[in-house]
């Protein structure tokens, strides 16, 4: 059967002479802009030193990290991003691609130092200004001041805005007030807040001269000299969490804490010594973004780290795989797992994504590094940057937890050892699904951003404005400017019986079916909410009631970006057999995004129900034809035993499951061999 | 709008005016057959002395655990099945429930139990004589004797007929001699097997007079009185796992270990002094399948397991959504999470299945009960009764890990604190979707039962074979007999226009899309099949490419049964209050399953768009209609502070909130409140 999807353009003959990957070109494309960084930090990490012991208890596990943490500023690993006059490199994006590296040595060491230098240390970085660098940043970089980053409060996680706590200056001493008027305005979930932290960068509301200014940080000293915790600051440990036990998570509250006026990191908003509030940011509300908007770093750092946990969750799982038996087979012997239709289902479609999502996560990288370096640092890029890191975040995170849960259920019981890495993988990923900015929140926040693009471009409901935005709406706005990709076939093409079922999803048909998804289904809202426009309490029960699908939309978005960066990185690619089988993982990708979301394809009169139904035995024959080339794919994310650590990964199973076979083989060769009873059965019969 | 499918029949006005279930009544309705063991064991659970430590590093556990099991003899807790010769009730339904309430006090107390008494005791109870009974049961029963069940093999999971440790007899000592003969052959896995074992049912090949008969099961003593392992006993402690780490796993090997020939337990096949065979059942495989069938049980108590689970989850996690408050509403005042769309659209369609599940656990625990009291014991219900096992437990389990991953999501950074409950019970119910049948393994079991009864129904291809098939199909067939649900509309009778969309969407409309849904699958994948009927190669291949769809139509199938099940339990409901909240329930359970797989009632012609465009928004509208009985639906789970347990459903955050409220609300009295700078501006601007 001709399979105009798949087959590569140059060389038809590819497909059946079974084409190899270039294994060393692929991990390069993988590891992408930042590769040697990457490579570096996975060097530092075959130190068992960085390694997860999996039997200390909450309280040595904690320890642990924190030496591993003292361990990185030996090493130099965490400093990239800090001021070169302090000794730092002003490298961004090489400093998140080490720490998201970080991951597979114990993601409770890879969360803590983001603690420290991601978030503590950022905050001073980016809020403050020169004599704040010059004062803390030292002790920061070289953990002397191990500090906790408290912003949310057990009141307010996501609404930053509405947090309790007060900062309130009094002229008379030239101090703030930091306060916690009630119980829910406690800080809660702060990483070394509950043990080692000995100062704190705390977001409140700023009061002076009987004004709230609205939320700002500020710098706050938790404990003396003498390890004592200040009069006023109130500690509490959170105790055990479903993961990430290696940090000390705790609650921090303040009675009346008093600090210097000059604790406020004062960069985008200022008090004078008479209580006087200046900013050169005039709208509280873009101010208050800004300042957020300088720590969306943690964002990025999650949808990497993310990203490489569910590849090596996958390397485990297939790894094993193509080693564990389970039930004969016609030729009598047992079938490897990975033969079976059902588990190829299982792990290639999830192998796939994780490329997509690495490839989509290097580009979401250089534009983090492009804002932050200021080579491309306008109020558009900021804004491009939050809506990329809100779309991105949340399906990589989630994708972490479903693939590391479907490998470790592929590998049965041995999944569920500890030893194995699966479990704790998951457990301790778990919590990124909801901290630095709930999944469904922010994939709210693109919603919204998508609809306020759709109602900036979209004035009139003629066509020519339709088709517009039609453009503007494709995911390669954020990545390629104003250079689209557009395709000539109009909706109306679709369903035609006279076109081959096949040739209705090469690329360009999965991108549009993609790319029209996400506009349509933003159009469809939009025109729901309309209603509402003028009237408070109707828009907000249309909002309500189109939540979810805004939410489905912003995740059709994300999807959309993902592929248009495997795709890109595919295009990239100029050796003709690796093309061959990137362009299949691709559009095994994108057709089970399609498959995903079949029922609306057909319900918007996308897809004909024939190509409809093409799409799952599409998927199945790209999965058989991935199948050769499972362990190669996983063998190019360049992990390295001393990254991988699990038993049933290591070539233990291969080399029992040689042993059975051998000892059977040398049973039914010795003539020993007891004859089974069916056997003795059916020969009587005869 | 006329919303057909969730008004009343009687009360038309039932909706207008807000219905109240009756809690009690729907709490007997969940509680079901065996309602009085339920309360009886959760009054027992109140004691602390059985809930888990979070603290509790493996070791401590572990002990905790066996000392709790002790006290669960004390208490007379899970004796019932055991003949009452010995001090049991011979009561098999009442002693499951009993044991599916352990999981809310500690899931490891629940499976360590069922090690016990559910394997360890049932393989001697269920494959052993008389002699064994005497001899073994009292020490079982009183946990003088803990043992192991030492089935599964590090190279032998589901695939129990093909392990490789080999019981050889030898009539010159009468003894048999058990062996690992390969590293693959070690038992792996088994609980009691790490530390506290003393003996094991050791399921190994019986091999006698040069013929092997098949795997039989062997009670071999592991440890002499004076508490060390007997010659040639090989125990490995498995260590730490990704939950259940209150239960001591482990692995065992046997080198040429010798029992005496009466350690066979001889139910089903026995060895004579002299070596020969007998067994009552001829066909070695319906021996063997004889044999695994008295060990259903593990399943029947993990599906009860895992809905309660759900439930306990949705408890805490509902509860919470009722207090919590998020960002600001229309009235300034912040909205409750649970009156958000897409919260009620995460949580409320698993409280409908939670329902559904319960339900048909009770159903399917009958069924249990009548074959092991022997009421109703031919073949084809034991038959019925392993489908209905194979069917029911991997959607529960699944469903369970679904489930407390979204309500631990729902619950934000609270709900990945241990205390909290939710990410601890996740980890530990995570294994029971591989073990006791790895669920794609059962999956596949139903659909090949259903692919032979096809086969058997549908001899020509003629309409009406195909229209009985249709009836014998429906789930019905399992739990009702002859007295099968049928209705008249036929499939052509969809998609007509003239019909309102609401009306085809009713309950008998739910049942026929669900049904014939198991029905065109199966008639799909046997259809694809046939070519391979008569060429083993192409059979197995075709076997393997239709494998991921046969196991989706399994999945189907059980939904089938759960939805029927949910259906009946309705309409038992006299209360009609009640009964509306319940069927918009049902509804929403019947409606989301039919979303979830909407394409394929698109593409198989069994929905026409409108209608198929209606599900989603009918969903929504159900959704917010139960809202508002959310809390009365999970206090009808009737569970109590002492069995819930988690400080954010204990009403801790509801004062928080009152607090912040009335904070703000004093200080607005006060005239004391800092003026918003916005509002300064704007007042400025004016």
């Amino acid at each position: 059967m001709v399979d105009a999807a798949v087959r590569p353009t140059k060389s038809p003959t590819v497909e059946a002479t079974s084409p190899a990957i270039d294994v060393p070109l692929v991990n390069d494309l993988l590891l992408g802009t930042w590769a040697d960084i990457r490579r570096q930090a996975r060097e530092m990490l075959k130190d068992s030193a960085f390694w997860r012991q999996d039997g200390l208890g909450m309280d040595e596990h904690r320890e642990r990290v924190l030496s591993q943490l003292h361990l990185l500023v030996e090493n130099k690993a965490v400093h990239r991003a800090f001021p070169k006059s302090l000794g730092g490199e002003e490298d961004n994006g090489g400093n998140i691609s080490g720490f998201e590296e970080l991951v597979v040595a114990d993601p409770s060491l890879q969360i803590k130092s983001g603690v420290q230098w991601g978030l503590f240390g950022s905050a001073v970085l980016q809020l403050g200004t020169a004599e704040h660098h010059e004062k803390w940043l030292p002790g920061i970089m070289d953990l002397s001041i191990p500090g906790a980053f408290a912003m949310t409060e057990i009141g307010h996680g996501s609404d930053v805005a509405a947090v309790g706590t007060t900062a309130t200056y009094d002229p008379e001493t030239e101090e703030f007030v930091i306060h916690t008027p009630f119980r829910g305005a406690t800080k809660e979930y702060l990483g070394n807040a509950g043990l080692h932290g000995v100062a704190a960068t705390v977001f409140a509301q700023l009061i002076t001269n009987g004004v709230n200014h609205g939320v700002h940080c500020f710098y706050v000293p938790l404990r003396g000299d003498d390890g004592v915790d200040l009069p006023g600051i109130g500690r509490e440990d959170d105790g055990l969490k479903g993961g990430l036990n290696g940090i000390d998570n705790g609650r921090l509250s303040f009675d009346h804490v008093r600090i210097p006026r000059t604790n406020l990191l004062n960069k985008y908003g200022d008090v004078a010594a008479d209580g006087t509030y200046t900013s050169a940011i005039d709208s509280p509300g873009r101010r208050f973004f800004t300042m957020l908007g300088t720590l969306v770093q943690g964002r990025v750092s999650l949808d990497g780290a993310a990203s490489w946990a569910s590849a090596l969750g996958l390397h485990i799982a297939i790894t094993y795989a193509t080693q564990r038996r389970q039930f004969d087979g016609v030729d009598g012997h047992e079938v490897v797992l990975m033969d079976y239709g059902k588990h190829q289902r299982r792990l290639l479609p999830r192998l796939a994504t994780t490329y997509a999502q690495i490839f989509a996560h290097d580009e979401f990288l250089q534009k983090f590094d492009g804002v932050f370096s200021g080579r491309t640092d306008t109020p558009a890029d900021r804004e491009d940057l939050e809506t990329l890191a809100a779309a991105l975040k949340p399906l990589s995170t989630w994708h972490a937890l479903d693939t590391l849960q479907e490998a470790r259920e592929a590998c049965g019981g041995a999944g569920f050892m500890f030893e194995n890495r699966l479990v704790g993988l998951r457990a301790d990923l778990d919590i990124y699904v909801t901290f630095e900015g709930d999944n469904n929140v922010l994939l709210q926040l693109v919603g919204k951003r998508l609809l306020g693009d759709y109602a900036k471009q979209f004035t009139g409901k003629d066509a020519a404005s339709l088709a517009k935005f039609a453009v503007g709406m494709t995911a390669g706005k954020l990545f390629h400017g104003a250079g689209l990709r557009q395709f000539g076939q109009s909706v109306a093409d679709f369903g035609q019986v006279s076109r081959s079922v096949e040739n209705g999803l090469r690329e360009e048909q999965q991108h549009e079916l993609l790319a029209e998804r996400v506009q349509q289904m933003i159009a469809d809202v939009a025109g729901r909410l309309r209603p509402g426009a003028k009237d408070k309490e109707l828009g907000a029960r249309l909002f309500n009631e189109n939540q979810a699908e805004l939410i489905e939309a912003a995740r059709a978005h994300g999807e959309l970006l993902q592929w248009e960066a495997f795709t890109d990185a595919v295009h990239r690619v100029d050796d003709a057999q690796t093309k061959a089988v990137l362009t299949w993982l691709r559009d095994l990708f994108g057709l089970q995004l399609i498959e995903k979301h079949l029922a609306w394809h057909l319900m918007n009169g996308r897809l004909s129900m024939q190509r409809a139904q093409a799409v799952s035995s599409y998927i199945d024959r790209l999965c058989a034809r991935l199948r050769p080339h499972a362990l190669d794919l996983v063998a190019a994310f360049g992990y390295e035993p001393e990254h991988v650590r699990a038993p049933i990964a290591s070539g233990a199973e291969q080399a029992r499951q040689d042993e059975a076979r051998a000892y059977y083989a040398d049973l039914a060769a010795s003539g020993d061999a007891p004859i089974p009873e069916k056997a003795l059965r059916e020969a009587k019969k005869r």
